[in-house]
């Protein structure tokens, strides 16, 4: 008898979110789920680990195939006590989301989706992140669930390279131009900081801005979501940047 | 008259630690220097963004030359902040550290440190990190400040590629082998977490953990820094797998 593939979930927007609860049922039909998410909303964390204090974990789900963790900590913890203290086999799949909100372009390295693959990815298992592009917390994640189950049969069947993982990313559209492999969009953000006075005095800053695109390319994944397309980025955990690495050994230093 | 360069400067142990306040006296050397550090530590907040509240920032010291603001954000928000509303020109060059801590290998991840600089970097401006091999809070961190020195002397001069910045690690000792240009090495954390029993009931997790290095290339960072080089990883925002990319345009998706 073959055992089922056990697929390990966590997200970002907590484990109440409907992202998460949307992910887990398509997953179901892989195979066994266990699910640990932070305990509230834990978006723009990136791969932020909790040294200072400990954290709980409490099983709060439960049926044949199917449990659901909350913890307290960021969403690499999640992952890393999950596969610590939780999971009963090692997972054939670490998958981050359903995320309610874009992670495509430099916004990888904030997201804290992108923290549960590569967190995922740094442990040697095959992980993937979706993501839709709107923050609704009622969002319709139906229509991403078709390219979903596409892309977990795949990595399922196919596996991934060591140190590899895939952001993938959805328009906030009912239905898609088609699915894109694309590379991470160059981008930055303008406008960071709206100044408010605190009732008893002094300036507080709350983080907003807008994000400026700043290539065209059809193939850069910002770009291709604007164009309605499904995104996939190939994603490593080595981001050296081997170019300057041979250029500096004639630095001198 | 030539405008002394502007160096902005953060770290993740917070405004008062040893290793930024030994920082800013070498970067001092160099052209106006402004710090902009967490109140306390935020070790481990890799590239996290406060969104769910709002941050303040106070100015803590200034004399001709030089200010040092603390900022209840994250590393990342010091960046974002200081270069909405805290700089009174570009600046030349961000620095984050002396990181107390090594941050090679793929712990770059995790690293606020790294959070710093990848900001910086995002920002378009040419980023460094450093980071000392000691945990110790009365580190001596004068044995950096000759390597500090040659790399500062060498970015101010020839610049960074966009997208890219420098890792340097130190290894904890009096004198060093030698400057190696590294790749990120391969490895990963095991035994992540200890548990004990809340005074209350229940059980609670501290992360903790063995980092096993899993390669023995010379040309690795973690390998060198044992082998007494400092070492310098030139690091990537755009950490796209462009072989997967390839290889996946034939999987059907």
């Amino acid at each position: 008898m073959t055992e089922k593939p056990l697929i390990l979930v966590s997200n970002d927007d907590g484990y109440r979110a409907k992202g998460i609860n949307s992910l887990v049922s398509v997953l179901r039909e892989f195979g066994d789920v266990v699910a640990v998410a932070p305990h509230t909303g834990r978006s723009g964390k990136g791969c932020a680990i909790t040294s200072e204090t400990p954290i709980k974990v409490e099983l709060v789900a439960s049926e044949p195939g199917f449990e659901m963790y909350s913890c307290t900590g960021t969403p690499c913890d999640c992952i890393k006590v999950a596969c610590h203290a939780i999971v009963p086999r090692r997972p054939s799949l670490v998958v981050g989301g359903i995320n309610h909100g874009d992670n495509s372009a430099v916004n990888a390295h904030y997201s804290g989706t992108m923290g549960v693959v590569l967190e995922g990815c740094m442990k040697g298992i095959p992980s993937i992140a979706f993501s839709l592009c709107s923050h609704d917390s009622d969002a319709d994640f139906t229509p991403t669930f078709d390219v979903i189950r596409k892309v977990v049969a795949a990595v399922l069947k196919r596996g991934l390279p060591a140190g590899s993982c895939l952001n993938v990313n959805f328009p906030d559209s009912a239905s898609y131009a088609g699915v894109r492999i694309c590379r991470q969009a160059a981008g930055s953000w303008v406008n960071e900081w709206e100044a408010h006075e605190h009732p008893s005095g002094g300036k507080w800053w709350w983080l907003t801005g807008d994000f400026v695109v700043e290539e065209q390319g059809d193939d850069a994944d910002r770009v291709a979501l604007d164009n309605n397309y499904v995104t996939i980025t190939p994603t490593k955990i080595d981001f050296t940047d081997y170019a300057l690495l041979e250029d500096m050994k004639g630095w001198g230093l």
